[in-house]
């Protein structure tokens, strides 16, 4: 007597499955395999449209950028057409190199890093080459041994929001292809060049504008500060969560700025402070009189 | 024969450690008992600071909050004393009718929210009587059905971090005494005034200040507004993360502001927009020609 043949698309214990599942595990394995996970709706959209070319990115931005994130696999659940019908519109505009598939819930959540699964999935190929930030950029997020999968997330959105032309991270930073950091972004991670394993000292002494650690012990409150700080080419440093920007980091920097604490609270999270800078340099750069 | 009694502060079934676990459960057992939990040596140490009348208050926030939280109990593992002897100190400060004791590892677990416990939890007594936010600050952060605790504490450390008088939450937002919020508040809860089911109508009709409403959508952009928007009196309404305020709350507004979007994110996450929105009202308040 033959057992009869499952399909993959049916079967969480295929090894196409457990292949994509593999991706929201270890960084391990997605340097090894230069790919990650897009989940849900919001993140496999936007890395559709960026690999669609739909996206209107600034022009400093497209100039940084050379090469995208590209899209290898989707995968998504019957459910998908009912709930997010325009995500099917995108997915039936992809080339035939990429893989797409149609899977059951089972298939989906054995794939999916998420407690519950949001009925889609997209496996994507990483940018390769090209990998070091403009020495022109006007405005720049660094990542400096940040740790924490969704304050990297939240710093990344927050750069987009604020138009910065790109985010660095240096090798000690958490993975931000991780599914954690992936979500946290709400798809802003295919929005701007993000460029991983920086030598910080080097892109210091490439870049052209000036760089501002955000330091809580800074001797310039953010405040008080001339406004030809906020107004220039900025590169902002954030530093890791307990123990901040290091000594080293700091003599690299050409300020240290501090965001004021007006009440109580005895220091912000690192991405609430990345949140105000980024956002104090963006609003005081575009509107220069 | 006869079984060895077991003392409760070794028993994790014991009645005491069951009530204290209930109220990090539903808000009607918060509700009811006027009771909350402050874990971990953060927010304990914060609380137990407000208790004893240790907190520098501002001005304003002394003046518009006559009745603190209260430490109701304590309870902390041997292992607090090498972790940190600086709390241990204060606990020795509580007097005779605040009920504190040592626990064994598994009790405190029992009683613990969160995956592992800190050392520490604290039953706090809700202040009770002068329940409505002043008409005279200067700064005000108001939570309209915010339905996410970590926003909700988000927002109350940002506010606290940016020197508001108070904070605001009407009925329908979440909890902000559920143990996900308190703990994202990072002791801010303790710092300033956090006004819940408030009637947001009625603190308009007596509010002396400007009303202005965070909003996508909004005509007035953050960054192009007449700088007397930010430096009057202000209370900011932060609505929903899914539907933002609705138009009944946006009618009673004086302004819609909107934070810019300079790149290609859709939105910020709610606690993101309150924190650029709080800072530029306290930066531009404090920094008065």
């Amino acid at each position: 007597m033959h057992e009869r043949p499952v399909n993959w698309m049916d079967n969480p214990n295929a090894e196409r499955v457990k292949r994509v599942a593999q991706l929201a595990g270890r960084s391990a394995v997605r340097n090894r395999r230069q790919q990650f996970l897009a989940e849900g709706p919001q993140s496999a959209t936007e890395a559709i449209r960026a690999h669609l070319g739909l996206l209107t990115l600034s022009p400093a931005a497209a100039s940084f950028w050379p090469e995208h994130h590209t899209v290898a696999e989707v995968y998504y659940t019957p459910r998908l057409a009912s709930t997010h019908p325009e995500i099917q519109a995108l997915i039936a505009r992809l080339g035939r190199n990429v893989f797409v598939a149609e899977t059951s819930d089972e298939v989906l959540q054995a794939m999916s890093d998420a407690v519950v699964h949001q009925n889609i999935i997209a496996v994507i190929n990483l940018p390769s080459g090209g990998e070091a930030p403009s020495p022109e950029a006007q405005l720049v997020a660094g990542l400096i041994r940040v740790q924490d999968p969704g304050n990297a997330g939240t710093i990344i959105r927050a750069a987009d929001a604020a138009g910065a032309d790109c985010v660095l991270a240096t090798t000690q930073t958490v993975d931000v292809y991780n599914p954690k950091t992936v979500r946290s972004t709400a798809g802003s991670l295919f929005h701007l060049p993000v460029y991983t394993n920086v030598d910080l000292a080097q892109f210091i002494q490439d870049y052209q504008g000036q760089v501002l650690a955000a330091d809580g012990y800074g001797d310039v409150m953010l405040d008080q500060a001339d406004r030809s700080l906020l107004t220039e080419p900025t590169a902002w440093l954030f530093g890791n969560e307990a123990r901040g920007l290091n000594s080293r980091e700091l003599k690299l920097a050409t300020a240290r700025v501090a965001v004021p604490l007006y009440g109580l609270a005895e220091s912000l999270n690192v991405a609430t402070a990345a949140t105000i800078c980024l956002y104090s340099s963006a609003m005081a750069q575009r509107n220069e009189p």
